[in-house]
């Protein structure tokens, strides 16, 4: 209800601003008996902490995760796994000039309005800090995903205008190759040269990223309203700075044919092509899930903008702090989580219907 | 949990399948007290029945929708509405073929591997009929909302190849003065003359629609995850043959700048640009929303085509029934519904927030 | 949120005034597969009807459920299943008379106030009628569950002051021998004596039922909060008139002492004593489960009686209508029902736990 | 679906293990600008804290809550409000010899069944260190309910056979004179001098709570299955121990007639009597609301039990550790907490019924 909670049966629920005491969550409805990989969580954090390049923030945190429940002797119990992550890079003065000024097309304006009230330092509830939480519940999720066959491969696609042409299964060495998180050597140089490029100006850029899944088995999502794709959607539009979705064929669906765009099957229930995007009905057929995310620029720029204040004043200025030219590359890791606590929920939620065949 | 429910306070579950007894539904949440415009809500459900043209399907249903609850001398009571739409023009038999064998890109195949069971007649629960009882839950959060100064424009934006160049807010009049609902006559004729065209070869075609609303407050949305527009995300996902969806400037957004992105500030608090399409962080910023809806073309074509039976043989030949050769004209009214369900829930669970501001 | 759903992933949610179109409900969450019962649904409903004594309301209802979808050649598909049942004998007259009026121990009042507006006739939502809703997806439950080896047996325990000395777990043939759902004939016969008295003077007395479950096994019941007493205890007091629920030792616990009360561990992990009631912690222990559910007097006497009207003036009046001297028979089902779609809840939602147990 | 939440828009979800890192809580739901007493909130949990007296568990834990996010600058903001209370005084080696022991009457036997892994030490999840969070949770919605004119007396009303013969409305100051909580004296007086003999044979008793609220408008609860005192009930039976509960009249109504049970009205819509205990048809009426729990005795006895083990062996002994002789009065304040988080909610999820009302 309140809007901070993901899932039905996995479900995360997740606290903290950027600048208070501690991020964290609450993740239910995970099984018994699970060796979990802690290292392998902490992993996974390290991908989305900022401070990885020249290009990025160089906000330092450790991003230590620390679990307060749910495990015991290294198992899962089935009971609430607990965690919290401790805000220690705390730079709340850098934020002091903006308590009462509301930034373009920042969440300031919207959560003052919404609430009355805004912790103001750092985006407060709308930092992109929120989603380290979903990346540890991710990790989770990914390992239990591991065990039932399937896996991620989540990669940059594009940034600002330099495109991946063919992008296709990649990796985990050929994605980690590249600093940008961009499979094909020659695109992640083109990509990074426009970055620099963009950071010179003081400026920032939109990008996109594509995520693969395979060994999902055919029966995966709950029709009619929460189709495996729609909830997908939700999943990567509620990331910080999320514009589109697409699964399979998406947008170029619209100026396709039936005929072209109909799946032909195989004998063996596979399909020769794949514009489905391995979801029919919403429902997974088999065929490897594929879906893109459109991410827009970085609200934060190095150039002077008008920013609002609560009298109704527009004061123009550079707004000082840490900022990322393009949050595409760190948006990776947020993005597979997201898949991976929706496909493992669903794996959960799969198992009810079966339960009185033969 | 099932699947089959949208919203959190306005809540609204449906049942029923193609050529089962009705489809139906029960809407939960719905304050007391309102007095309901039943003609109105008959007139929503006209816009999406088929056989409003020889380019769509010639299925002629009453669609006549029933009240059986929830209503006391024309208001509402604030229990249960329950409904149904008995399903009456069931040509059960054109399906008997259907009964062991899957058809490309339809949900017969991941039906099937989903439950072990399935209704094959008319597709069953996957069958877009469902979307009927959406349309009515839309129309009557309509009358809600437009009593809070909330409105709607919906229409065809894109079919095949033919676009609208600059989609504007566009009166009812204008949309329905087209047979595609599309409100700029020439666009409208060429999307016609298109459509003939695909048609006379017996195959199909996506489109897309443009969805904008006017008078949303600022502080409608439910972050972290339940964002306005994640959840407006996953509703337009949720209807039948949904393949993209993006937020203001959407996919174009990738290859912008964020000095070009960033909306500025007037001192009224509006914006100059709209990009963030009406939505900040989540929330509502009092702008007017505006997103877009990808469809892909219609998986029943008059063509030859293989079909995978139960035995994984595959037999290649034309299936026989109703088809349109585009769904988007007559998906208008649905993508509205869905955007109405999403907005009332929100303005309902923002009430809780403010209770105790002065 | 709104009150009229019950379950996680078995839900039931109705609708229906007691004087409306009908009432009914969609059940969610049902495995596939099954081959349903539909003559012991029906018999289930038969049970909980008016007219079936002199001692008891003698309003004629056939109460005929019609399902609407979900079934398909005689099993269930996993979509939901939703029913109906037409409101038949509606004498709506009779309660012309009460729109303006609040009758003392009624819901009138409170559904006034609640609502501002309220479906007066027959009580509309807060009717017992309701309960027909629960019975039948009591019944699904029920055929579930005696798969899985799980029976009930539900008796009248108490009316008045006539109570069963050493209630102990009976067969449905013992029980529905008496007309009053007692399977001690000796205490059937006092209890129809104290009825009829009762019944000559206008009165009513309460009572109260006990329900056994055996076959239940360990594991069942998810703590903290929803613990399997306290949803058996939300599900009974949900239930119309009742006013208190125990389980195992219930009340007389209070004045035990612990070394009385454990109950002592056999080897093979049954209990010596059963004071727990089958429960644990909020979780079965594979011991018969037992609990208690005292029901108030039936506030519809022949007697004046004082109505409040909307203006707040009082006026003695005896109120005209069906009236049953006591309800407890009648509620046998509706208690069996609710302990059923409980239990087939907490069996679905034990799935998770032990999917990663070697 | 876990069953760690509880709450609809007011919710509380909850972790730890009794020797784990922490036990704490997600609050969501609540209102922004509201300015929280956080003194309030521990002075509620210093009073359920264990070592109150000799006749207590001698466990002397701070319980010092931390409040991790949701608050800035004193005042809600609308997000979640995490909270933790670390464990310090773990003697977990007291429990070594537990591992793979069962103990009567505790969840030692059903958390191992449930999910074939528990962390045994001090009862782990099952332990009643849990409720110190619904204490928490509570208390801030007391200061929410306290605006709204609500307020609460819960006190001890039977300790083994010694009853309070007249409960009524007592304040704080009276309960709090009691170490036992009972508001008259010489009845505390006898309670205490039970408890010591019942201590010194090494034994336990059980004993019940009343707790009486004022001020709850007509109108709160939501038919049909989320009753007020359905919601109470299960509120209550969640808590650890507790047998039995009843709203009014409760079991004392099985006996009843009709013609003395109903409350009839003054002019002014209260009623003469309130057998009903402040709810009709699950919904205030704007009488008190009174309801009566039902504990068992204290599992943990210092006399020689057989403890069954893991290879279905049974072996006499005394268990050590820090044991209550009862819990009745520790377990005032999480009465009180429970039933101020289900008034809570109830309030809020009564908005949204009369937002149409002229």
């Amino acid at each position: 209800m309140s809007g901070s909670s993901y899932g039905q049966i996995f479900k995360l629920t997740t606290f903290g601003e950027s600048h208070g005491v501690a991020i964290g969550g609450i993740i239910e409805g995970f099984p018994a008996n699970f060796e979990l990989d802690l290292a392998a969580i902490q992993l996974a954090l390290a991908k989305r902490r900022p401070g990885q390049s020249s290009l990025v923030s160089p906000r330092q945190e450790p991003d230590q995760v620390e679990f307060l429940s749910g495990l015991f002797e290294g198992k899962t119990t089935g009971s609430p796994l607990a965690f919290m992550i401790k805000n220690q890079d705390q730079h709340s003065k850098d934020y002091a000039a903006l308590k009462d000024t509301f930034r373009p097309s920042h969440a300031d304006f919207t959560y003052q309005q919404k609430y009355g009230i805004r912790d103001h330092r750092g985006g407060g509830r709308s930092s992109a800090r929120e989603t380290a939480c979903r990346v540890v519940a991710g990790a989770i999720a990914a390992q239990a995903l591991q065990q039932l066959g399937v896996q991620a491969s989540t990669f940059v696609d594009q940034i600002g205008p330099v495109q991946l042409q063919s992008p296709s299964w990649s990796d985990t060495t050929q994605i980690e190759a590249s600093a940008l998180r961009c499979p094909e050597p020659a695109v992640s140089e083109q990509m990074e040269a426009y970055l620099k490029e963009i950071h010179a100006e003081g400026d920032t850029t939109g990008g996109a990223i594509r995520c693969m899944l395979k060994g999902v088995p055919a029966g995966w999502g709950e029709p009619v309203f929460d189709k495996l794709h729609a909830e997908l959607g939700k999943a990567m539009l509620s990331i910080n700075a999320v514009k589109g979705f697409e699964i399979g064929s998406g947008f170029s669906a619209i100026s396709m044919k039936g005929s072209e765009h109909n799946d032909q099957f195989l004998a063996n229930g596979q399909t020769l092509t794949n514009y489905s995007g391995g979801i029919q009905g919403g429902i997974s057929n088999g065929m490897p899930i594929s879906f893109r995310v459109a991410f827009k620029p970085v609200a934060s720029i190095r150039q002077a903008q008008a920013l609002l204040n609560a009298e109704g004043n527009l004061q123009t200025q550079v707004i000082e702090g840490r900022h990322d030219a393009c949050v595409v590359p760190r948006a990776v890791p947020i993005v597979e989580a997201m898949a991976q606590i929706v496909l493992f929920d669903f794996y959960l939620r799969q198992q009810r219907n079966t339960l009185f065949n033969k």
